[in-house]
């Protein structure tokens, strides 16, 4: 079938009744595609009678949707976009999200001091990092409605806990429970060390819960733990526990583990349109279906049948709602012509004079800044990138050009630059 | 041998160059006497070169000794006294007695609110408490000689922690290593619960030390890991680690267990001193010389050989100690002619016309208060003891003589009337 067919026989079926958000709020698809697990449901122990589904009907005011956010990162894939999507569709179902911005375990960074993944940032940093953060899910979430996006920072109330409520927090668990969390359970029999802090994560995430009295709160199959404790918190303090909605961790582009920036399976949100699309035509089969059902709205019964078909458009369809259909376009041309023409120009280092050279002055080699100039203020703004990760070194130097070749140079959201020999 | 010649002889070799401070200096017989354990010493693996006599004699200022107390009891016993006399040993070498007062756990009670033993006290119950416990321990310590004696509330640093604070504090430690801690190992394997608030209570007590800079801990033989932990947390935070002097727990005066109220084994300071005498006097022969090592400052070596002149030796100079040489010589007559006559006064309940019967109006009848209105006043003021244990409730009832036969009625320090039928 030819490709524009494809989509607008697709597009017609997200057009028809039965795809009409009034058909999918009284059956709840919206809310239960592509989730892993929703509890507590009505049959659990511990729950109350009501369902979630029972409360979003009879609420009478919007519902508080929490997703927590680490700021301790800048970037973020698709991975991470699987619950921001899920927010959204709260948000359009008339309930508003409450992003926390973890800010306060970041400002603190890890206190033994051996973790570089935990290390302490400043508050520019993580307001920063926020900000970029916020930066790339703004094609996902509504920021423009009133009342259906708010953004909280957990300095706010976990800065002000003094000892007597550290101990209440503390008093609502005990070790056996709190050592039967994965994780923790593993490390125990291995006798790896817990450092007893470790322990208080969980609670400062549940008290954020109390703090933003939040009605369900959004996460991986991993957080079901933490969000459990936060029902608990709630319930300490005399608020209704919350629902847990937990969504499938993503399976990277190479089929096999989950998606990670350090596994280098993984595709970002602030790539170039032809990066996101030359990564996502490669999805392997086994995974078409996942990505399709957690990364995109459209209807799963009429997607193409040939698995070819089905990549193409699973890559086109993202690159739309990120970047627009005419971004999407340029993409499948840039791809079907091989990469040779098309959307991401190519630089070749070649016209570089001297090695070491300093980004700045390839900055301002390509034509990407005007000058060396430029491309230190660029640098100092966060606006640049290579290969998607932002750089923040104003001096960063480059002994050999082989440490460029293949990467992708980009500055600001739209200009970007493939190095080549 | 005649009492009185025993007692100057014992003074004789009190008086002599072999006992005299300086003596007692140069050999630290005073620092060793009665102790259970001083570490580090030099050989442990963890410690430091230094002893603990060596940093004595090489201090260069008063060395700082830190004893905990908790504000949640009011009335003490011998067991008590242990530690406290000790601090006093410290003070005659010059050095700082720092009484910490543990009021900020006092003032949270039990988070859990399931234990009745620590309940929630107003900040009142606590400041009464804590004087109750000075007034005690008034004949024990040296409260006059400037700069020897320092008493602080721990809230003062406690209250002002924060998450940030208290998140390094625990990152001091592992799971693994806090349920070592003889207490939790036995509950955790027997999978009785453990709190985790639980765990921030030894960082408390090892906080205190960093706050007070003490430079050693006493504590009884119980409080090891505590005061390890707060030699862990000194050195954490950049400061000479405190040497930690464990005593031993006594044994009450049934020869058996240690001494407890809830055991009835046990001679509180602030009893009469005829009643002192007679718990005394009754100590078995195999506790003898550990009260005279622990409760008395008496060479052991001089001692009268006789069992029944140790034990009415042991009870003269325990009484004579809080009560004066003639309060001990009476309470010594009232024992010989059977406690017919001698210190402590009866009054028959036959002359109290009905039961029930409060107790204000008994205090009245007694001639102990002057009213009933009196009783009352004396309640509130926290002057009234049964037992020596102190009642706080204004309208206690006594429903019949029965409860009451053989107690010891006390207003004040000094106005005692033993109640018999």
């Amino acid at each position: 079938m030819d490709f524009t067919n494809l989509i607008s026989k697709v597009q017609s079926v997200v057009n028809s009744e039965s795809y009409s958000m009034a058909s999918m709020a009284q059956n709840f698809s919206w809310l239960h595609r592509g989730v892993a697990e929703i509890f507590p449901q009505p049959h659990d122990a511990d729950s109350e009678t009501e369902s979630l589904e029972k409360r979003l009907l009879n609420a009478d005011r919007p519902l508080r949707i929490k997703l927590g956010i680490d700021p301790t990162g800048a970037d973020i894939h698709l991975g991470h976009s699987i619950p921001v999507r899920k927010l959204r569709a709260f948000q359009d179902a008339g309930h508003t999200a409450v992003l926390i911005i973890g800010d306060f375990t970041a400002r603190i960074g890890d206190p033994t001091g051996k973790s570089d993944v935990r290390r302490q940032l400043t508050e520019t940093e993580v307001k920063q990092n926020a900000q970029t953060y916020l930066d790339q899910v703004r094609p996902i979430l509504d920021f423009d409605t009133p009342g259906r996006l708010e953004v909280r920072y957990n300095s706010e109330w976990l800065s002000r806990l003094d000892l007597g409520k550290i101990l209440e927090l503390l008093s609502t668990m005990t070790v056996g429970q709190m050592l039967a969390k994965e994780g923790f359970a593993e490390r125990y029999k291995k006798e790896n060390p817990i450092f007893l802090h470790e322990f208080l994560y969980p609670l400062m995430q549940g008290f954020d819960s109390v703090a933003v009295e939040s009605d369900v709160e959004l996460g991986g199959t991993d957080q079901k733990f933490n969000i459990a404790v936060g029902r608990d918190l709630q319930r300490h303090f005399g608020l209704k526990p919350q629902f847990g909605l937990l969504l499938p961790i993503l399976i990277g582009t190479d089929g096999v583990q989950k998606m990670s920036k350090s596994l280098g399976n993984y595709v970002g949100l602030s790539e170039h349109p032809s990066q996101k699309y030359q990564k996502l035509q490669g999805v392997p089969d086994n995974l078409l279906s996942q990505y399709f059902e957690l990364l995109t709205d459209l209807p799963l019964e009429s997607l193409p049948e040939n698995p070819r078909d089905r990549q193409e458009f699973l890559a086109w369809e993202i690159v739309r709602q990120y970047h627009g259909e005419q971004a999407a376009n340029e993409a499948r041309e840039a791809a079907k012509s091989g990469g040779k023409e098309g959307a991401l120009p190519e630089f070749s280092l070649a016209a570089i004079p001297d090695f070491p050279a300093k980004l700045a002055f390839i900055l301002g080699a390509t034509g990407l800044c005007k000058s060396t100039a430029e491309g230190k203020r660029k640098i100092q703004e966060g606006g640049v990138r290579i290969d998607g990760d932002k750089i923040n070194d104003v001096d960063l130097i480059f002994s050999q050009p082989d440490d460029l070749y293949g990467k992708v140079l980009q500055v600001g959201k739209k200009n970007f630059v493939r190095l080549v020999k």
